[in-house]
């Protein structure tokens, strides 16, 4: 059975974009070579990616481009050939390479997918599908990177959750550049 | 010269209160004596409390109970015991023993107390008293407690503020019940 993991960073007032879904505020905030040996690290393993619309059509205006190619070329050559599924009701065509297109439920196509052999599924942006998905208690572990920023305004990916939820605390890091990587799973209760 | 410290517990989702303004999500999640010397090495500090309305009167309909004395004796002593400054235009009196009520200029009032001299000056909740005196960058720092728990809802501490704003991350700590601790100063650039 595969996981579903999901990797946002946040702000430290919880947003995972700003208020125009704008994530740039997540891009390294200063040099620091052990943070990017853990996005290597991240990028060179396989597993599928998960989107929502939203962040899908951000990241497929982006990856496939020259300018990705030359300012990221190991995490660019990966995005783009890493199995990616999005669902969206309304998209009609998917145009990056290796994507499939989703409209229909997304619990149960997740619950599929999750029963097929092969690597970890990765969520990255997409609060809509985070929130859904957690409600439905399909997510194995988030991966939360706080950022040391401040946006005022955002969107944050568990926006819609009605009712408290506990998480568990595995695992923690922090960087030089200041962001601070924690670790969660469900509670099993 | 005083320096002055937000001290605010916040949900992974990034609120400091629920949207019905309460805080009670940041009780301790589970035993954990490490985190408990924590808090009562905070506690056994002394400084200034500092306060919006809201937050104060939160504090104040609890900590001179009965109650308080008998679940949290260390604490309720402390926090009655100790100087407190609540800012309010609203407020006419102020009950709670050891408080002050300044109606006037916030930023102005904060600026004379720094000169002031004595220990540090702690706030906690009040996200309008927190949101205002960053922007005037009169926060030296922010201990943030991030609790392994998704509000859904919430207020943030940095409701209004305006423009993207870089922290630095000084110190982190992680606790057995699933707390982590997050110490930032603002970036002088």
């Amino acid at each position: 059975m595969r996981r579903l993991i999901v990797f946002n960073h946040i702000s430290l007032d919880g947003y995972f974009t700003d208020e125009n879904n704008d994530m740039s505020f997540a891009r390294n905030p200063r040099p620091d070579a052990e943070w990017d040996a853990f996005v290597s690290g991240n990028a060179g393993s396989g597993g599928t990616l998960v989107f929502g619309r939203v962040t899908y059509e951000l990241m497929a205006s982006f990856w496939p481009t020259s300018m990705a190619a030359e300012q990221m070329p190991d995490v660019a050559e990966r995005m783009n050939s890493l199995q990616k599924v999005v669902f969206s009701r309304t998209l009609d065509i998917v145009s990056w390479q290796n994507t499939r297109l989703v409209k229909s439920d997304l619990a149960h196509e997740i619950r599929k997918m999750k029963q097929e052999s092969g690597e970890d599924m990765v969520i990255f942006g997409s609060g809509s599908i985070v929130s859904q998905l957690a409600r439905e208690n399909l997510i194995d572990e988030y991966q939360i990177v706080v950022d040391p920023v401040v946006l005022g305004k955002g969107r944050t990916m568990f926006d819609g959750t009605k009712e408290k939820r506990t998480l568990k605390l595995v695992r923690s890091r922090t960087f030089n550049n200041g962001n601070a990587l924690l670790c969660y799973e469900p509670r099993e209760t």
